[in-house]
């Protein structure tokens, strides 16, 4: 670390490959005019990693800066025995309001609010509304741009934007202006849903309610990019065949990367321990067309990645809500056709390539054609099986209630590689018997 | 499709898997006061397929409802033969706007931006701003709610929120209550680029200048979250090892995706050959030692598992922005390490397999110490290969100017696969020679 002050972008560009103790001298030396907003910008983990090293009266400071919706996600990234300590440094308001928070689950809409909205109620003039709002523009409220109004059980029955008051009548009443049908959703609707919501609706604020329809909080856009982010990144790391990690790849110690990856191959391995077993039931026609052995990789291979493009489509469609669980017959006819087709377009470059390599090399004996025509069958079958068995996996697990981005292409390569060796030697016997076999 | 009038709701349910001519039905069945919202939630794609099946006027009557970005990419998206028609239906000075936003590329903060954002002069009073925002608060402005102080040459020199103004005494000047540190991009940034910048630095609104400094637009964290969704989809989509889909699955039509998902099947099957040349050297050993044969495909699918694992983390975390190439070597260590743990887990599962098989069912001769000891080495070593290369495999990529996610899990196995089996048959020949071989 240099001596010379450093600028905030400066520890931008080395941030991800710092140490926490690299990390907090680096903060330490941004100028207070900027690290505020840096402080803000960071995900809740590296607040926690800031926060935890920082001397007592700094941690105050800097930990009440953030919004109550984030200091909820701190308290609950923060190791167990340090979250009381961490709670202790708030005002007790806001320790109310934080505690509230924090019985939601983290991935949960409540958890996800901010309970600090602009309130209105609906008889009050625009005119108050506007001189309201002003009052308020310099308290902690999330935003003054939307503001909601509640009867007196604080139940939601309309919306007003401040664009919208600003050019209404100062006369007249919140009730002649608001919007009626708004957008709300509960407070344990989950965050993917919830960001679906918001992105279908093209809102910058959504209400949450709770179960009496009192609204609690709102949930504004900025939160929902990380919501967007977090999970493309889980939904990656499960198709890539491994539990998500929890932190970014640099943080996450070595130790847990490997519990998180070895999991899953583990179980994938174990899944393919069955091929040794289907293998050693063919045996003695590898023994006697050793010919046959020479092309199995690349059958099984076929299967696997044309299987894995299959579930990855599927997957994708499913999670952004392009297709739901009726959809299924539809994928089928779909997918066995494309199944078809690229296992053609493969089956023809598998023969070319026998038969070319016969004619160079003369390498497969007198039988080659029987060879290419043993490599096609398969690869038509193997392909179309892979592709079919691909995009209907993710129903299938969804259906037992598992995430279906836990059909990862592994997975889906796994499941094919069995089936696909079968096929292959049922393909060799069929178009070999009599004459290698 | 029933006579009944639709609600939104309905049609949201059903939208995915309608044809255009029934979505067309459906939208027009739509009440008008819903029709709004509901037709600016739709995606460019969707906007286009809508648009062109309507009769003219109404055509006009939707496509002006759209803000200048909007309609500049759904212009992008129509076919070229429509583009023309469409820009005609707009009047003149949207029309302008919508040409100068149609220069940038679709994927850049150019293509991005809305040109309608409030400007404010640095010699205004703070009550005159807010006068000349209220009289804007009806136009069709992007927000009011922040503000731009440009000077005689279009220079961006500060940025008011509307909430400071609205705290701040009357009578100051603009000069006086900006904040002169702005965050800008250049208006040929890549869009992905700009979502990192509005997420690290916490922003609503960021202002678009061109290469004069001159201030062209803004990007709101809105238009962010479909960039953010959009390039999740690409990179799980490349790293399932097939080019991205330009439309959602369901719209995409048979014969474009067999295209996008071919030209990867078939690279993947032309490296994999390989194998079938790599398999035809070691012919002789495997005639000599079938059960050879038995665990290739065991070998073979953990080398491609853990280096998919491997590549699937390192792209990702590239994407975000966790790690630069400078980090290479880092990874390097971490991956070697993990890699070797990881070979060691699988090659104790896979010693036990092939001893207690013996046990169980004499399965593997007299030598089944040695095969077990063949198996537990390769594995080793083709885990540990498998997950380096896999983590290099981004980097090699990237330094050769291509998109890091083409380096898919697929990929990264095609490459393993080859070197796989000659780790394997040479660990064979060391630990079987005399014996077996």
């Amino acid at each position: 670390m240099t001596e010379a002050p450093l600028t905030v972008d400066d520890v931008r560009g080395i941030w991800p490959i710092l140490s926490t103790n690299e990390r907090v001298e680096a903060f330490q030396q941004v100028e207070r005019a900027e690290s505020g907003t840096f402080f803000l910008g960071l995900s809740a983990h590296e607040q926690v990693e800031i926060l935890l090293s920082l001397p007592r009266g700094e941690r105050r400071l800097w930990f009440r800066l953030l919004p109550p919706d984030d200091t909820a996600d701190v308290v609950q990234h923060a190791p167990d025995d340090e979250r009381e300590g961490l709670l202790e440094l708030l005002d007790p308001p806001t320790r109310r309001e934080v505690t509230a928070l924090l019985a939601y689950a983290e991935d949960a809409a409540g958890g996800l609010m901010s309970p600090r909205f602009a309130r209105l109620r609906p008889e009050m003039s625009v005119g108050e509304a506007i001189r309201y709002l002003q009052r308020q523009a310099q308290e902690k409220l999330e935003t003054i741009y939307y503001a909601y109004v509640l009867d007196r059980e604080q139940r939601l029955c309309g919306v007003v934007s401040f664009r919208d008051l600003f050019s209404a009548q100062p006369g007249k009443s919140i009730a002649e202006v608001m919007r009626t049908e708004v957008v709300s959703v509960p407070d344990t609707m989950e965050d993917e849903e919830v960001a679906r919501v918001i992105a279908r609706h093209n809102l910058d604020a959504l209400p949450v309610v709770d179960e009496d329809g009192r609204m609690k909080g709102i949930v504004t856009i900025d939160d929902i990019v990380h919501v967007v982010q977090e999970a493309a990144t889980e939904d990656i790391q499960k198709l890539g065949g491994m539990e998500a990690l929890e932190t970014p790849y640099m943080q996450t110690r070595l130790v847990d990367m490997i519990k998180k990856r070895a999991g899953w191959l583990s179980a994938l391995f174990l899944g393919e321990l069955l091929t040794a077993s289907a293998m050693a039931h063919y045996e003695d026609r590898i023994a006697r067309a050793v010919v046959l052995a020479l092309f199995l990789p690349l059958i099984m291979s076929s299967g696997g990645n044309s299987g894995g493009q299959a579930t990855t489509l599927i997957i994708r469609a499913m999670a952004l809500g392009e297709i739901t669980m009726g959809d299924w017959w539809r994928i089928v006819r779909r997918e066995l056709t494309a199944g078809l087709a690229l296992g053609i377009i493969l089956a023809t470059i598998g023969a070319v390539r026998v038969v070319a390599w016969q004619g160079l090399f003369h390498s497969y004996g007198e039988h080659y054609l029987l060879v290419a025509a043993t490599v096609a069958t398969s690869l038509v079958g193997v392909v179309t099986w892979g592709t079919l068995a691909g995009s209907m996996l993710p129903f299938v697990i969804r259906r037992f209630g598992f995430d279906p981005a836990s059909a990862s292409a592994p997975f889906v390569a796994t499941l094919v590689d069995v089936t696909g060796l079968i096929i292959y030697f049922n393909a060799a016997e069929l178009v070999l018997g009599g004459s290698l076999l």
